[in-house]
């Protein structure tokens, strides 16, 4: 019996993203199926199970999509056929997908015909009452294609036949509650728009040219040279026509954007609702090492997503910064493994130790800890490769609560810490000691009016399904 | 440059069915995946273009689809992700497809979640007045995620949220005209109906272990071994459930069963509404020996289609039955052929003359001529190849109108037979003598109490779409 | 657990033809590697399992060759890469292959780097002391990469380095015994041999533009618009250079050429050696009528292979010949099948009955039965569809010995014949009555000076391998 | 138009690495093709164009091979078929490739049937006086089914038929002269050598299970859980069977490793001839701290390269270490791009600044430059970024001669440093000022006994190819 292992499988043991939006509106003809592919590669980190886009120039009206990495569903081919000469507006999609048989038919954008004429919409996040809008709906005579949320909304959105698109968008957002941001085009408007709390991310930038852009972060402006102009607000809903770029603002609530943004997700040359990202790293480091300072050697970062918190913690407690675990660069291609070593090998196909642990009491520095399986692993490889002390600190606080606003933490009973003390974890995972910063001294090294740490707290600024409507979730295939 | 043949080109100048639909239920669980599986293979040359199962087990309902053929859809892994240990109902459908660029998203079964539960549906021919109905709907607020008909009759029957799976079914063939035979399954029942004047074929099957089958050809039935039972009556729906089979008739018409089955299109191990396809076609050859008799040494058919008609030739005039057109088994592979040569190599890399028509007078038989594009290079063969005559006779009346009712017959412009006369289709296509059977003569070989001929008379016996929906139709992507 | 059929194993039950070969020189530059291409697909049917190529313009030498059919071993992308603007002459070969993991490795053309420039050759047919001469070469010193044949001959000629290739060339072939016709190719010469006897065929053929063709059948040449010149005699050596066409005539003996061409295996529309198939197979129906006469109702052939003979048996009988056996033109495709009923279905999904049976006295006629078990399986098709009684007839004399001329007819213990008389392979099949041509009556039938019968009569004209090869042939992988 | 990326593409302006080699003997039977397969993941670093294995268990002996990535080519499919219940010996390869149409045909491991049975060979480097050895053999009748070095080693053992293996494979070695580290296997015995120079690295391994690995880097041996034992040394041939592992000393001169395995190819987690990869690139980095300081603020690898040296060079100086370049985790994947936007995209798509770099001086780190093309790119970058100085420092001295024994370093003439001063470098490049280390400070950097640094220096320890072969080199395909 073997197994397989693909990308998302090697970092089985961190939050999960769920997805990354895109959207580009061109008063002129451009080639946007080939700035969507750019932009979407450059999200890429956020979702490589499915990518997708649509593309209209004015009168056609293409889409694609399908499971695989961007550079897989988008082969040549298949690029071109969703090519328009003249296309004036694309919106595109990557997606960390959930299980069940009908992934194909989950994959985003989901496109529909409406009174309002073609729509394509495109989401990252959970409308936390979705089943219940839906069962209501389906009540009246409604047909759902997908268990997909952007379904949800489409259909409110053409329920109110006597409003135009943006009205009814705007209807539609009043509706529905959680933590999103979505793009939605039709044939010659582009939409985008960010819950009342801002919890998931959206930017706006330009194109020399003209062009409007949407997306999660701002790298996929910068991958299609242009420059990030400001964040859309919590609450606001933007849209793009042939006159330029409107906004109206539909319901502003206290900003709590998702603190996992910049602890992990977000690419490190990505800024957010203008926070650095690496920077903020770096301070968490920092903050870090003055809350939880040990003796050591050397500081090493888990690669790639310990490397701003360990130059962090270095710089503040001048022990120096080592490159003491290699990571392969191949380890996200399929790969095959017997049954009984997978586990095992999905550390340690991704990470060997140099000679830089040899003898060496080590602080190793981590982002999270979400199950500890990898943890464990890692700290028994520098171990075998002859630390002498292994100091674990982590840049996020202990993970207790799952997240409602389409992050996949894992299920409540597999986050570790939410049944164990951290003494508990420490010798589950074999550290001499481990250290997590505090929820505070996260808020400060992050910076902002608020932050949204419901996963530390189980405090949920944007609401909570219904308690049925949780175990269906988790159900629906 | 180059151009791709496929399955489909090579029958470039044939008319196309547009599907197949097959449907099974059974009391005991069973391998239904693999029986659709079966059962879609036996229906392959109604469809080459999309192919596609949903399969469930009560609780779980799993759908796969994509363009290609059966076999090529379906690897086993793809088959065994819709195979459910405990299948009761399935059903399935394979496709000729129109253009466009949004074709993966036409493939059939449609699935959907409605009031009435998860629904599957597929069918086979068109509502006429589909475009109509959907309008109203769009305005009420509906979503339309595909351009397939099917939707439209999903939408109506979502909309009578008071009445059971049955009763909206019947309601939903009361508000929609064409020729069209469905299928249409929840977790728990397997539906059939056929339009009121039977346009398009749909069987009832058994197999020993009691589960039942309806598909658009008997040669399914027996491809899983089950019998063939009758076929369902025009205007008839007919359901089945863990009490067996039952039947409603919703608004039955004077049958017009579609000419082409047993002129081209239903295998010839096939009896459809009593009346077996071989034997037809040697009545049509007998019939268009004596309407159109011709001296000559050999009767030869163009293969596979003309062989029945050509045996029916033969039998009647007396002259011998030789088989002049070798096919090469390999022709319906994807070839590539440069662009200028493209259009020459499909018949070539098809057919070739032996020698059996070196010397002769040959009666060359064809069931129907489209564009005549194709007989101009089979007659062009037969005489490089030494035919001293060649005398061409066909089994069809002239197509000299479009059909709507599921069939692709080409525009009207480009029927030939709409724009000459048979002398000059004689002319074009360089035979020596050009001869159609006539319509009566086409009545009377088949058999049975009435016929649609729509596409050689214009009498359409299930109605039009509006002028401005044929526009539409042709436009729609 | 399932099984993959494939195209080879639909004809599981026929002699195996192991290979066509192709070549062509052009003293004008031309688009070789597409005329090799359309080549290779005339003679697809004798060889399924590979494909390759090789091209040259005088400088460059260019070769792909891979397991696959034609059209899918040569993709767009990878017939580009073979095609030289200015190719002169080119090489090409279809396969049925042998068992063994190394496959990939024995597909041809083999290409070399000799003494004499790099070199290209493909062949069809046996050396039957191709293992001697092996051994010998390797105790001094030779390396082999493959288990192929050809590499045997081209190490041959390798070795005289002081004789040019034609020299070399026929000094091979006077070393090497068996049943074989070879092209090879260097960068400026197309050469091309049949072994002694004509076991194997090889046909020239010219195009208008004066370019020279060589192939195992003449459907090859007419597909690239070339004229059959004549065939290559036995023992003849043909090269085509700058100037033209040369001819020596090596070692020429009783010419005994393969009747199994006839018999199945060229194409209906192909002449060998002056005799033109599709007529010899009518002549062998008639034949075997005069043999072995029946009272019957019906005549019908097994698609497609008994079509000849069973319209040559109707002529004779004055029975009628009908079309009792639908032959679905899928079932060459790659089919998943559940391991428990693959042998069955092998059958079923290729054959299913017409009505044309139903209450009849059914003459079925086919080419050949090698293991008998397809056969039985055909009878029963035809009795469980109502035929009152079956028929059999074969148009070759029972198989009793093994080929070592190229055709896999199976290890003489699975040959039914070999163990079984007449009235027991009848028993075992199942029929009525069953019976052969004789030997004396396909000689008659074929015509011409001499013919191969080896598997009929044990008789073998070029000789056998040594007892202990005749082993490890079985052996080698 | 457009491009396709692929892996190597995105390290186009780094030498290349043409190989990784690894071989197992294991006396008890063990799944070897499934640690073959793994041990060469771990070397994909070292070739990413072609991947392959042959495992024997004694009696069979099977090969599989392709271009393609190590898990692209073997798919479970695949690995299936070359997995052996009883393997005891298997060998494998990775390989960049050079260019041509017969790269396939080139993939390694080599396998041939000889007077010595059948034998598997692949190797990493060059024999320079290949093309001179094989010409006399063609002379002599040999054929060379590929341009492969492999095979003309293969030819000269193959030659010595009175030899056994080990001697005919001594006798080999001391007619061929170059840079090189080889794997060879029969169906019992397992051998490696090395050239006289040690130029390429080979070392061995056990496993706790007795199994003996040889490997290109000991990170192969840790993927499979063996110990390093120690390096082959220069001159040496080792040759692992039943009884165990068995050592000759064919010829040893001067110990020249190749300076680029610390430099850039090996991993960070290797060692060779005793020297750790990982703490000769600190050391580089602080001694080109030493020779080249500069003032500045921040000290910023090129990822991954440059990572050790960076810190090297950031102690040595006290300038802190920073992450000023994210490096993209998808950029190996293929990927489109219009051909026009190709060039610029191929470092834009793999790294992007983070704000880092924003108005600092800037320190930047990389191993070397070849043609400078993407290092002014990488410099751009970096300024657009706001860092207002940019100090290029590289770890490698100019690179001013070609590399003859198996690394791809571009033809002199595009080695930027062969035709311009440092000082017009750095104008090419754009950098404020530009160093490299010294070659008696990478030798000091490095340590040991001798070092090639022929690439610097044109002085070649292991000789060069004759003149006339140098040419042919370039244009053999």
């Amino acid at each position: 019996m073997s197994e397989h292992f693909h990308e998302h499988d090697l970092n089985f043991d961190k939050p999960r993203e769920e997805c990354g939006v895109f959207g580009i509106y061109s008063a002129q003809p451009n080639d946007l199926a080939w700035l969507t592919y750019l932009g979407l590669f450059a999200l890429q980190h956020r979702g490589q199970e499915a990518a997708g886009m649509c593309v209209s120039d004015g009168d056609r009206f293409h889409v694609e999509k399908d499971l695989g990495l961007v550079t897989q569903v988008f082969d040549e081919r298949r690029l071109d056929s969703v090519r328009l000469a003249g296309a004036q507006v694309s919106i595109g999609h990557v997606r960390y997908s959930t299980t069940g048989s009908n992934l194909r038919f989950n994959a985003q954008p989901l496109t529909t015909r409406t009174n309002k004429g073609i729509l394509g919409m495109a989401h990252n996040g959970n409308f936390v009452n979705a089943l219940e809008v839906r069962r209501e709906m389906l009540e009246e005579g409604a047909l759902f294609a997908t268990t997909n949320d952007s379904e949800v909304m489409l259909n409110l959105i053409a329920r109110e036949s006597r409003m135009d698109l943006v009205e009814a968008t705007a209807a539609a957002m009043q509706r529905l509650r959680g933590g999103y941001a979505c793009v939605l085009m039709s044939r010659s408007q582009l939409l985008g728009f960010r819950d009342p709390h801002g919890v998931r991310p959206l930017v706006i930038g330009q194109r020399e040219d003209g062009a409007w852009v949407l997306a999660s972060e701002p790298c996929a402006l910068y991958a299609i040279g242009a420059r990030l102009i400001r964040d859309v607000a919590p609450g606001e809903l933007v849209w793009i026509d042939r006159e330029g770029l409107h906004s109206l603002m539909v319901e502003a609530r206290q900003p709590t954007p998702c603190s996992f943004e910049w602890i992990y997700f977000a690419r490190s040359d990505s800024q957010l609702d203008g926070i650095d990202t690496h920077e903020s790293r770096i301070r968490m480091g920092q903050q870090l090492a003055r809350e939880k300072p040990v003796e050591a050697d050397i500081v090493v970062p888990v690669p790639d997503s310990g490397i701003g918190a360990a130059i962090g913690y270095a710089r503040e407690s001048g022990i120096p910064f080592d490159y003491g675990l290699y990571k392969n660069p191949y380890a996200g291609r399929t790969f095959i493994a017997p049954t009984q070593e997978a586990r095992e090998l999905k550390v340690k196909m991704k990470l060997s130790p140099t000679s830089a642990v040899r003898g060496k009491r080590v602080v190793l520095v981590d982002d999270s800890i979400v199950r500890g399986t990898t943890s464990r692993q890692i700290v028994n490889l520098l171990r075998d490769a002859g630390a002498t002390e292994v100091h674990f600190r982590v840049s996020s606080p202990p993970i207790t609560h799952p997240c409602f606003y389409g992050i996949d933490t894992a299920a409540r009973k597999e986050l570790v810490a939410s049944t164990h003390s951290v003494d508990e974890i420490r010798d589950l995972i074999g550290a001499d000691t481990l250290a997590f910063i505090s929820e505070q001294g996260l808020r400060k090294a992050i910076g902002g009016p608020g932050l949204c740490s419901a996963c530390f707290t189980g405090d949920y600024p944007a609401g909570t399904p219904l308690l049925n409507d949780v175990d269906k979730l988790a159900l629906e295939v």
